[in-house]
């Protein structure tokens, strides 16, 4: 890996560039993306060397080993469509996606045949409440998980790209694609519907006056705070999840639905007993 | 105030003996509960002077100025009926249960009449996660806010009671005990009772084999973390508060099956955007 296009230089591709600049990584980092003050703020940053946009960004592509797809899940699909034609044999293309199905199932269509470049599914769960190119940081990744969902048998240029992960301070765990779908609607997509619907409610219910405002602020504790704070998170980052991972998110939110009702229907009864010990399972520790 | 007993010597009894003390009380404290040990500890915290238990407790509740009930709701009310026989005119009986339309609505037949001591309900929200004598702080009460509930016109006793409440270091606001139920089910027990419904779907989910748990201690983040933590909530802390406040609650946990419903159906569509702006206006700052 000597040269790297990194597409989309928000805050995990710059965080990228920067991770890898400090692991001692001496190739060339190239940066494309649709906004040219992104990757001004990115190059300024030297998270990336140089930068193209537009039609010269194939030219970019077209000199790199590794292509990182960053950025929204249906924003690396036109970019899958697009580099695919365009790119070869010896090279890889990988991504950051945030869901991995629909981009393995794209991936085996456009890519891993004769003629054309490699593909490595891939998701890093590092982020920040806000993004941007401006919050990137070389630590980002620092005992993150790096997740992979590799589709075919793996060459030398995805050792290589899983070799510099590694040395981004990152662990790693391969995953089937519709495996991890369900895991992260679990672990992360769950909680975030969750903190979204309960915050809407509240502003709900509190947001029409500054009297009742004022209550909640005075009586909203730490409790409170935590259970509302993916609450700020933004549209933006949460359209393309919540379109590519449907199935699956509702799934885990019908599921937790039946399980809210279940507890409101005994709230005076001994099964709350149950429900309680069975959350309290989720932290203890194993023998 | 010069002498005050304090009926359940556990984290928020033991507390409010040890912060009085901080704060230059110079009276003397008596202790009283179902179990010696916690008395024996709260004594030699020195949160309490002296103790007794069953019926002696009495003699103790008879010579003092002010009795706050401290434990769980059935508990205080259990004492409530007990205490208003052997009491008088010149007593202030108060509390901190956690919920307070049916403490006040015993304390209007118990209590506030002639021949009876007088009774101010009181909440204030402060604990840890866990509980008990042992945890108890002089600091607990610092920033926290102290809820009152009154139900009659109050006297010269509860005006003292509620000086020692401010020197504590606490807030405090007034409220009507139905509107306090109301308040305490949105901002309190909603978030507990959603916590707990995540983590039960979690271990049901993830805890059946080491593989699975592993997945989960592997991927999930600090969203999962903060969703979770009160997933570890005691259902002995939680039982009488989902019996005293069962309407409530139920009310705002069946609005957001409602809305969780509206975002799984949504999930696709522009409407997820709408719900996620709700929600971030929740913690926007105001003009």
């Amino acid at each position: 890996m000597n040269r790297i296009l990194i597409v989309g230089t928000g805050l995990i591709g710059a965080s990228v560039g920067l991770a890898l600049r400090a692991a001692g990584y001496e190739g060339e980092i190239f940066g494309t993306g649709p906004r040219e003050e992104t990757l001004k703020i990115a190059q300024e940053m030297k998270a990336i060397d140089s930068w193209a946009i537009g039609t010269d960004a194939d030219e970019l592509a077209k000199k790199s080993d590794v292509i990182l797809l960053a950025g929204p899940v249906l924003t690396i699909q036109d970019w899958m469509q697009r580099l695919a034609p365009i790119l070869g044999e010896h090279q890889l293309v990988t991504d950051v996606g945030s869901t991995k199905l629909l981009i393995a199932e794209q991936a085996k269509q456009l890519f891993n045949q004769p003629g054309r470049a490699r593909f490595l599914p891939g998701h890093p769960m590092a982020g920040k409440e806000s993004g941007g190119a401006a919050q990137a940081e070389a630590t980002l990744f620092n005992n993150a998980m790096w997740l992979f969902c590799p589709i075919t048998q793996e060459g030398s240029l995805e050792q290589d790209f899983r070799n510099w992960v590694s040395k981004l301070g990152t662990r790693t765990m391969d995953l089937d694609p519709a495996h991890h779908d369900e895991l992260v609607a679990w672990l992360s997509h769950l909680p975030q519907m969750l903190a979204t619907a309960l915050s809407a409610s509240l502003e709900e219910r509190f947001g029409k006056d500054e009297k009742t405002r004022a209550e909640l602020n005075a009586i909203g504790g730490r409790a409170l705070r935590e259970m509302t704070r993916l609450g700020a998170s933004p549209y933006s980052m949460w359209r393309d999840i919540a379109i590519t991972n449907a199935e699956p998110i509702a799934d885990t939110l019908h599921a937790l639905e039946q399980r809210i009702a279940h507890l409101r229907e005994n709230l005076k009864t001994p099964i709350l007993r149950e429900e309680f010990e069975q959350a309290n399972e989720l932290r203890k520790p194993r023998p």
